[in-house]
């Protein structure tokens, strides 16, 4: 592993994207949610999208230039066209539509299509928490990597679900996380440790259950969470992320842009309801009741986003390992791109 | 098993509420959703609660007359007090506001709260989506009868999610489950036939795996389905249902009126984005899509909401089954109520 500090990593990815034409504010913000993915202790969403991402923008699926639009709008909700920018520059476009409209009209839903890979979903939802909305993102990916309950083979994307509501004195309560067991992305960081996976994980290419974080790349799939509840989830972010938005599903056929992201955004203002302060001193009493709720021998009872937070302070102190097989692959880039790698 | 017609059972129970003082047209509501459980398979939210019922209205939980009113409201939110109403004519109010500020602000966000138990949530969800809207309902249950993932004892309620989108030729999309593995109802239900349970259902009151339905009602608890996934859907549930609504949590220390709900409807009109036709359109697709994929040996890939429909086309061609002490209790239930039952 190579440490680097957030610091470092976020400047040679804004230089990484910068280089290649994305606008200077936009290539600091993409940097910015990979390099947040890592704090945060996501490394599959992390600073290696620095490359697939700079692989896109050469293959043009990514325009570095393209700015979102609204081709559809009411007072409380909007549809955007992506125009295949970055994710990310389309996602913080969703994200801040719908916290101003939710803000305005009390409860929002914006929906984007045309976006590329948005990242870490939770980075958008925490976004609108820390405003003072409760925010709901469903997504789905439209690139088959994991199968439905019941079935075989690679069917819907990952579809990830995230939701985050404003919180008093307790740490902001943070649902982030793919409707299939792991995120593919968890399976390269087996890969790249040569670590052996749970059972759950994924099936090999013929159906089995395997502890091979190879099966996967070899034809096999991820399986949903949860059973036949997990898979009705996995639908829901298909639903909503790319059969109401227009956005390709995974079951269409074509293959390019890889990985695109369907989107939509629910925000809710807590004023229409009990009112923003009394929710988060009601949020506080509820989590803090969480904490002390006796564990189970060996484990303990977390609130959703405190591992991220847990993680965040360990990797600000003590910086950011990077598997060294990423890390060359990024230097590499920056070489190639003429990036002053002394700074 | 006492087999039954939906439609007998439906007098039964309009006679039996309104014999308590509910008015009619509610009364006919009020049984009419709960045999739609049993006629879609949910026999633990069935005709077993015209017993459950009657007991709280004669204690004094449910309040026969009452009205919901709207405390707070803007075009599209409100917050409505149930005023312990019946919990589903709370609910059907809060569900057809919610249509209708979805059809005229294109999304719309409705609470309730001093709801009674408000029944099988699918209902309500299904009820929008045949109006063309998209629905998802957020519930909590102030009564702790499941764990929290890493945890001992009972903690929240059973949590319930429902989300329906409207299809075309495909069978409605109907989402709608307690975030533990089971609600508690499945408990019952085993205990009356005296069947054993899966061993990842429940712990008994040591923290315990247990295949004994019993160890539930003997102080053991239920666990949240999918791991830490379904741990964060339930805390979801508590937020949107209680928190933001200023219902009881299931951590609040009052113990009465039991098992009442919190509820947060969102609806959103497909009209503000891609359309109703082509949102309904896309829908089929997706869904004649995963009725392609090839099964698993011995499996078959279900869309959300088929099961309910199968058991609905053979519950009422053949009669719906009620277990005999059930039965004796409705019947002796409606003898001491006066209702005739030679109708």
């Amino acid at each position: 592993m190579i440490i680097q500090t957030a610091e470092r990593l976020r400047k040679l990815g804004a230089d990484i994207f910068a280089a290649q034409g994305v606008p200077r504010e936009k290539a600091e913000f993409l940097s910015e949610t990979l390099v947040e993915a890592n704090i945060t202790g996501h490394d599959s969403h992390g600073v290696s999208y620095f490359v697939t991402y700079s692989d896109r923008i050469k293959k043009g699926y990514i325009d570095v230039d393209a700015e979102p639009t609204v081709t559809r709008e009411t007072d409380s909700t909007a549809l955007v066209d992506g125009h295949d920018a970055p994710g990310q520059i389309t996602a913080r476009y969703v994200t801040e539509l719908a916290i101003r409209k939710a803000k305005e009209q009390k409860v929002s839903a914006v929906g984007a299509f045309n976006c590329n890979h948005i990242g870490r979903v939770g980075y958008y939802t925490n976004l609108a928490a820390q405003k003072g909305v409760i925010a709901m993102m469903f997504v789905n990916v439209g690139h088959p990597s994991v199968s439905v309950y019941g079935g075989l083979g690679r069917v819907l994307g990952t579809n990830p679900f995230s939701a985050a509501v404003p919180t008093g004195k307790a740490r902001p309560y943070l649902l982030d996380y793919a409707t299939s067991v792991v995120a593919a992305g968890k399976l390269s960081i087996a890969r790249s440790k040569k670590e052996k996976i749970p059972m759950h994980w994924t099936r090999d290419k013929d159906g089995n259950a395997t502890d091979d974080p190879m099966a996967y790349k070899e034809g096999g799939w991820l399986l949903p969470f949860g059973e036949h509840k997990g898979y009705c989830l996995q639908l829901l972010m298909e639903l909503l992320g790319a059969v109401l938005t227009g956005s390709r599903m995974g079951t269409d056929p074509e293959k390019e842009p890889p990985s695109p992201n369907g989107v939509l955004a629910v925000a809710i203002d807590p004023e229409a309801f009990i009112g923003l302060n009394p929710f988060m001193e009601r949020a506080d009493t509820l989590f803090s009741h969480m904490k002390k709720v006796r564990p189970e021998p060996g484990s303990r009872v977390l609130i959703p986003g405190e591992p991220e937070w847990e993680t965040k302070e360990n990797r600000l102190r003590d910086g950011i390992p990077i598997p060294e097989e990423t890390w060359d692959n990024i230097i590499k880039l920056a070489t190639e791109l003429n990036i002053n790698l002394k700074e």
